[in-house]
């Protein structure tokens, strides 16, 4: 089980998230990783001072915090972000193992703030056929061989 | 509407997935990103090879076509996978405004050869308290500043 939230983590997150704004750097958006109860990553939102769209500040704060560690995984730390994740965000946060996530303001509140998360949210529940970005599967069975390939190497690092 | 898929931009996907995993240095996946006709940005997983759980094949390929182009935004660009994009990929396509998205793989696939995507899919449908990802939001009204300094600021930079 994770930890109890501990709120003042959460206020460093807002903190982030604002000080991004008054500086001009970027979203409003700010987050932390934390682990046994230490910082071990922070990170705002650096899309347009960075030219990187994935550039959220819970990739930021991610990044950051498996860099530090030294790992790919990020089992054993939590999430602590000023808004509610965005799916990119949240899937970042499955594929890094994180154990939990605490979040401030939510996707509507992002929305009222002129961001897209609770449309995406939206988007991804669809069938593809019918989302808005156009997407097409071609070349299928010449596909397979990168996986054939990864499930016959011997020295492949599992993730 | 976006340009008629190139197979060979989506071969060239495939290829970089390969030469990934037999150079052991990551995951099966590759991705370009293409405009007008020509690659402008091309990645392959690299998660475990640079301790980064953000690093799949089409987020490193989206950040370096960004990185070429000096820009945040890349609309007027279709992205090439070797495999269906996981829900962190195509919520980042959306926030990148790519055109359309071309893969070779599906998810399907993808489990078969034991990557999580079509549980991720399954997971973002979920209502966030049914998901296994356990969140939690606190300092709701704290967390609004953030939002109000942005839309009270002259020079914010929207994307």
């Amino acid at each position: 089980m994770p930890e109890m939230p501990n709120p003042e983590f959460l206020r460093r997150a807002i903190a982030l998230a604002t000080q991004n704004v008054v500086r001009g750097e970027g979203g409003p958006f700010g987050a932390v990783v934390v682990r046994a109860g230490k910082i071990v990553g922070e990170g705002a939102n650096a899309v347009t001072a960075t030219n990187d769209p994935t550039a959220h500040g819970e990739i930021v704060a991610m990044r950051a915090a498996a860099q530090a560690l030294g790992t790919f995984t990020l089992a054993g730390c939590e999430l602590y972000s000023s808004c509610e994740p965005c799916p990119m965000c949240l899937a970042a946060a499955y594929w890094a193992r994180l154990d939990a996530i605490y979040y401030g303001a939510c996707a509507a509140d992002a929305a009222r703030a002129g961001f897209d998360d609770a449309i995406l949210y939206a988007e991804m529940r669809k069938d593809p056929a019918m989302r808005t970005m156009p997407s097409a599967q071609l070349l299928g069975e010449e596909a397979w061989a990168s996986f054939a390939a990864w499930l016959a190497s011997p020295n492949r690092v599992d993730y």
